[in-house]
Parts: structure tokens; C-alpha cells; sequence
């Protein structure tokens, strides 16, 4: 019998934030893939490290240059790696950091296995940006309003100017132009900034004025507009 | 001492889904609040019914009307109960279904109570969204797509036709309504729809014609358009 693929996701850091189906499901598998993409693999990893013992690691290598083809290259490696496991019997549990349907590496590789008639499921996990909006204690929409969700943005004039409540995720290196922007459009006082929602090391900010202060970098930072 | 709020995401409907950080704040409530609209309190209830044992629950009755002053007057009323609770110095869980900053009605009593300074904190959960796309094995969004939430509409003429991928909540007795505005608008094929995400009874369509084929009404009823 071939084993089983699951997209685990490990929520936005806090270990406490796993579901408790996330973990029952690593105690099921005994390969466990992490992704390595130069990006909070360590991360997804530190969440779920206590549940490991005795289990083989798999490491995913994923290209995150701008060739599309290595990134294609590299996420048909990991699937032939996940496949092995796979047709060994062995169920394999790929944890993603946050959500894997949102923006995650994973769903490439669900695609690719699912697609060669593996059984695949997925274990969907806390959002970086619910977990944002809990820190910062307001609300992402209500009632009638719409919420949009906006992620890598490749070119700073390409960032969406849409009505009702944002959220901005994956800046990285683009975060002061969009902040700029932001400002330009009149946001600077309706945009709180959460740099490592839950991890350690959390900051909270209520406006880009109050960022600009005292800014933190890096990758884990999550902008809510509203 | 007083006590402290905490708004609690049960997640989706799966208490599988709960995270060990719900958990742990529940056990440490000694007075759960649930919420009685009309739709989905008892679910939320459901999920976390094994760990209220010795609880004091607290039903918080809010009105769905049209008129604001009543919806008002009833969060003013969970309010004021609810501080009766933290005065005494015990700390009073609220469980909303899926996560509390996603169009949950514990915001407007968070921000009443904590205005009148009072401690409160908010444990994200999974949205019926992230289950829904999960249920499906279906991204939400990759690489620069952006995702749009779109809650309550009152109105179909106000279905917002925004570029990228959008999630249709809470369609209620409009759903037929936006159904047959998104077939018009050509996405007949690119809906997906979610009855009951990880509920009891959970139905998948792959296209809004395989729902018309043996539809499935109700409140819990998730669209995902690509």
C-alpha cells in the first residue's frame, strides 16, 4: 500500500498555535518534509520540533530565483523525493509555516503528486495574519466589508489600490517602497504593521509614523490597511 | 484583581481544528461565553463542549436585525454581563466559530470592553475559508494572486467583481442570488463550493452546475472563485 501526503500547516509561529489535528497527523507520519527556501524554513521546523522523535527528515530545496523553470525544477525534485517515501509505504507529512493554501510553496508540489494519482490531504493551519490582527486586538472586516489579501509584489507600482480592508504579506525587500506608497495614497495612519506575529521577538506598530522610529526588517512582516 | 476577556477562535467546525492555545485559554476561563445568533452558536458550542466541565456559561444573545440600535443594544447587553464576570474577578472565555478578527461579532464586544479598560486578548483560529480551500486540496492564493473576502452582502448589486481570487461568506438567503450573478459574470466553472467545511455532513462542488445538480442550502456555505 502507498503511503499518504499531508500539507500540514504549523500556523504563524507560536507552537501553541498548532491544531491539535496538525499534530495528531506529524504523530501519523513517519517521514516529515521541510521546506527550505532560504525563508522561515527554520521556523516551520523550531514548531513542530518536540513532535519529531524517531522520525526520518526530508529536506526540500526550493528555488526562489526568478526563473519560473528552476523554481519548477526544483519543487519536481521534491516531489520525486516525496515519492519514494510514498510508494515505500511511508506517509509523508510536509509542514508549511501559516496556512498551506495561502501562499504556500506546498500546493506545487500537492499538484504534482496529486496529479500522478497520489493520495494527498491538507491540514490548514492559523493564517500569519489572523494571528497579526489578534496581536494588534482589531478586527480584519466586519459586517460588510471586504478584505484583501495581497502577496508577493514583484513591482511596487503593481500594488493593488482596491477598496476596503488590506493585508500585506511578503514585502521583504520592497517594504519601504510600500510604505511609501502606502503614505503617498494617504495610509500612514491606517496601516499597522506586525513584525513577527507571535514568534519571538513580536512587534506591534499602529501607523508607518510609529514604524519609521524604530523599524525592524525581515520577512515576517505583516501589514494590515484599513 | 479583575479578570480578563479572552475572544476565542474555535476554528471551522472540526474540534480537531481547535488549537492547543484555545484549549489552554478555555481551561483557564472560569466562564465561557457563547453567543446566540441564530446561526452557528451551537457549533461553536459543540467544539468546545468536552472542556467546559464545572465552567459557569455565560448565553450572549445578539440581535441580526436590520436595525443597527438594536444589534447595538444587544452587544451593549453581552458587554455589561460579561464585565459583571471580570469585576468579580474571573475570566470569561467568548468562543466564536472560525477566528475572532473575521467577521465575528466578539470584535464589537472586545472593543466595548476594552474601552472601558478592561484586559483582553484574542486567540486567532482557522477560518472556514483556509478549511474550505483545504477540504477542496485548492490554493486560496500563489505567488502575486491576490485574494479577496467578501462578507455579507445585502445587496446583489453590490457583489464586487475585483480582479484575483475571491473567498463569498455568509451568502445566507442571497446565496442562489450570487450564484446566478457569478454565472452571469462567467465563473460558473471557476466556483467552488463548500457546504459544512470539516462539519458533519460536509459537501464539496467542484463548479456552481454540479451544485445546481443536488444543492445543499444553508448558513455554512463557503465560495471559492479563481
Amino acid at each position: 500500500m502507498k503511503g499518504k501526503l499531508y500539507g500540514i500547516g504549523t500556523g504563524p509561529g507560536d507552537p501553541e498555535l498548532l491544531t491539535i489535528k496538525a499534530i495528531d497527523t506529524i504523530q501519523k507520519c513517519g517521514v516529515i518534509a521541510v521546506p527550505k527556501t532560504g525563508n522561515g524554513e527554520k521556523t516551520a521546523f523550531a514548531i513542530i520540533e518536540k513532535y519529531l522523535d524517531g522520525k526520518q527528515l526530508l529536506e526540500c530545496r526550493f528555488s526562489m530565483e526568478r526563473d519560473i523553470e528552476k523554481r519548477k525544477e526544483t519543487r519536481q525534485i521534491a516531489a520525486a523525493d516525496i515519492i519514494e517515501f510514498l510508494d515505500d509505504g511511508k506517509n509523508v507529512g510536509f509542514v508549511t509555516l501559516g496556512d498551506p493554501t495561502t501562499y504556500s510553496t506546498y500546493m506545487y508540489v500537492h499538484e504534482i503528486i496529486v496529479s500522478k494519482g497520489y493520495d494527498a490531504e491538507i491540514i490548514p493551519g492559523i493564517t500569519s495574519y489572523s494571528a497579526a490582527a489578534a496581536a494588534l486586538g482589531i478586527a480584519l472586516c466586519v459586517g460588510e466589508e471586504t478584505l484583501t489579501i495581497i502577496g508577493r509584489i514583484e513591482n511596487i507600482d503593481d500594488l493593488p489600490d482596491v477598496p476596503g480592508n488590506k493585508v500585506i504579506m511578503k514585502s521583504g525587500e520592497n517594504l519601504m517602497l510600500v510604505l511609501n506608497k502606502l503614505k503617498e495614497r494617504g495610509y500612514g495612519d491606517r496601516t499597522k504593521i506586525v513584525c513577527r506575529a507571535t514568534m519571538e521577538g513580536q512587534r506591534l506598530y499602529n501607523s508607518i509614523e510609529e514604524y519609521e522610529k524604530s523599524p525592524e526588517t525581515g520577512y515576517f512582516t505583516t501589514l494590515i490597511v484599513k
